[in-house]
């Protein structure tokens, strides 16, 4: 199902084929490693924090991740480079002008995401956002072409349905916002933003898979303009209050502690693995480690911070891990094939002695 | 996988063999009415009540309600013996005392029920009773032995999953008691609970098929121990009020109203339903069947008594309506069979443009 390619390991270029299973493990490492991280990144954040606030500009983050990802991307480029003289690389402007593109659809999607939260509240967006599961589906099969069977349209929607069930506000929660009652165009909104949320990671896998170049060539165009477009909002944010607290690039490590520092490697790392798994497994594989990691945050959540372990957390959990088993599972091992009828040895044995006995 | 025979429909005795679908016909027929008319209970008890009580002695409806399946059953059985002399009766004791036994799990159950409620409160005991979809689900396994797929398996344990999340508390409930903080014999008596509920059922399904006897007549030798065992129930609420309120048969109809004699008679038909699923169709039917019948009670109540929907139904129902789709769809229409490795026909198209050109 996903073409994977022994170049793909971040840090360990081999030119020999491994063996099927192992290209299948490594497809697992990675989206494992993806969960950790993942989950590490809201720990990560919340540790970030003092006093409930962020002492640092949150905005820089995403753009020191995005030139973390550039500057690895390129040194592996150029060792790629330098033990291969044939490494593959696309690089008329036809090709790299699609790669501003997701930074595109991204800077979109938070826009909308910020008119969304005007209408309704954070937790109902938060229940809204697990849609973009099932946006991701469909444009997966739309756009990718790839068919996915009935049991694997199901557990996608099982994906969404456990992470939402997760989320439902528990007995004793403070507010008790309902999510029926918010307005139409926050629900139209929020919508939206799951569809350009699932376009921004299809295209993405497009592009990563519409040819054979080198991942880390791929990479470099990807975060060259992610860097770019992460600068120009805080461009932008200077302007937008006046050049108060300085340019951007003098307050860029303000209030910057070691916590700050693992948040950034953290965000840039899980970039760098999502980009593998878009070029050597698909978003599906994508979807699922994020949701995962989304559960196991909560899970660790239960311990750090104690909070209250719920009956949905649970619930959420057992949905999603057999949500995961129908997906990834191969058919054989789900259902017996080829399907025969059985018949009931019990019934059969006393209708058989009945009869020898003419009762 | 069922067991059809066309005399298996209630009041309409007929001999000739009729095609398979419309054996299929007849199954889903049954289970769709006893949801129907399981879910009715609900509501026609809540209606039943005044100022939040009963005015009758809520004891004799099942006990009204057994002898209304002997009576019904015994008429069936009468016509059935008229219209054709071959009738199948097993009539010695070696059969017939196999028959009080569901009657006397069902009064271990009730005894082991009220252990529990003394040790959890009434909305664990709700969540814990879903349970009994799962033993259900292995003692149908283990004396039964029905093969089940891991896709089924699953299933069994999604619709569990289900109809809890439909009861998760929610945000604002007046009492806030933790699943999680009953005491160690609460949760044993529970999963007692569970197991003898399945116990009985599994038996029942057991006592219907192990020969060919005619339903009626099976049906007959159940309902005259239950009959008794109702009695004898109301014999000792008796002894144990002092017959301070006078004998079970003078206060037998005693506050009956219209709605009233609905519950009884609706009891009464459930019965027969699940009797008859019992002998042609198999358990797994019924918990789907019961389970449904929960889910839709609470829609009619947003309906009927303005309940406040909530999410967790909403998500409860799909996570059911999944499971029923997984258990009962044919394998065929899930998965893709026989199970193919699938190239990327986009992946392929470009990389062989790419070969072409050289580049």
């Amino acid at each position: 199902m996903w073409k994977s390619n022994p170049r793909g390991i971040i840090g360990f270029a081999t030119h020999s084929s491994p063996p099927a299973a192992s290209i299948t493990m490594k497809w697992y490492l990675v989206a494992a490693l993806l969960t950790v991280l993942t989950s590490s990144q809201g720990i990560l954040t919340t540790l970030s924090q003092s006093n409930g606030g962020y002492k640092y500009d949150y905005a820089t983050v995403p753009f020191l991740a995005e030139v973390f990802k550039l500057l690895v991307s390129s040194v592996l480029l150029w060792r790629e480079c330098k033990s291969s003289p044939s490494v593959r690389m696309t690089t008329d402007w036809k090709s790299i002008r699609l790669y501003p593109i997701p930074s595109i659809i991204y800077l979109i999607h938070n826009n909308v995401q910020f008119a969304t939260l005007t209408y309704v509240d954070t937790s109902t967006y938060q229940i809204m956002g697990n849609l973009k599961i099932v946006t991701t589906g469909i444009l997966f099969r739309l756009f990718l072409k790839k068919k996915l069977s009935n049991l694997q349209w199901m557990a996608i929607v099982l994906l969404a349905v456990g992470t939402t069930t997760s989320q439902v506000k528990g007995c004793g929660a403070t507010s008790c916002d309902s999510l029926f009652s918010s307005p139409i165009p926050g629900y139209l909104l929020g919508i939206l933003s799951a569809c350009l949320s699932a376009l921004a990671g299809v295209y993405t896998e497009f592009l990563m898979k519409k040819n054979n170049d080198s991942l880390y060539w791929q990479n470099v165009q990807l975060y060259t303009f992610g860097s770019i477009f992460n600068m120009g909002r805080l461009i932008l944010d200077d302007f937008g209050s006046g050049f108060e607290k300085g340019p951007w690039w003098q307050r860029l490590f303000n209030g910057y502690t070691i916590t700050t520092w693992l948040v950034v490697l953290n965000l840039g790392s899980t970039g760098l693995l999502v980009s593998w798994l878009m070029k050597y497994a698909d978003n599906i594989v994508k979807v699922y480690s994020t949701s995962m990691a989304m559960l196991l945050t909560m899970i660790i959540s239960v311990y750090l911070f104690s909070f209250k372990p719920t009956l949905q957390l649970f619930l959420g959990i057992i949905i999603c891990m057999m949500s995961l088993h129908m997906y990834f599972a191969p058919p054989s091992m789900l259902v017996d094939i080829p399907p025969t009828v059985k018949e009931d040895p019990l019934i059969l044995r006393e209708v058989t002695v009945e009869k020898r006995t003419g009762s």
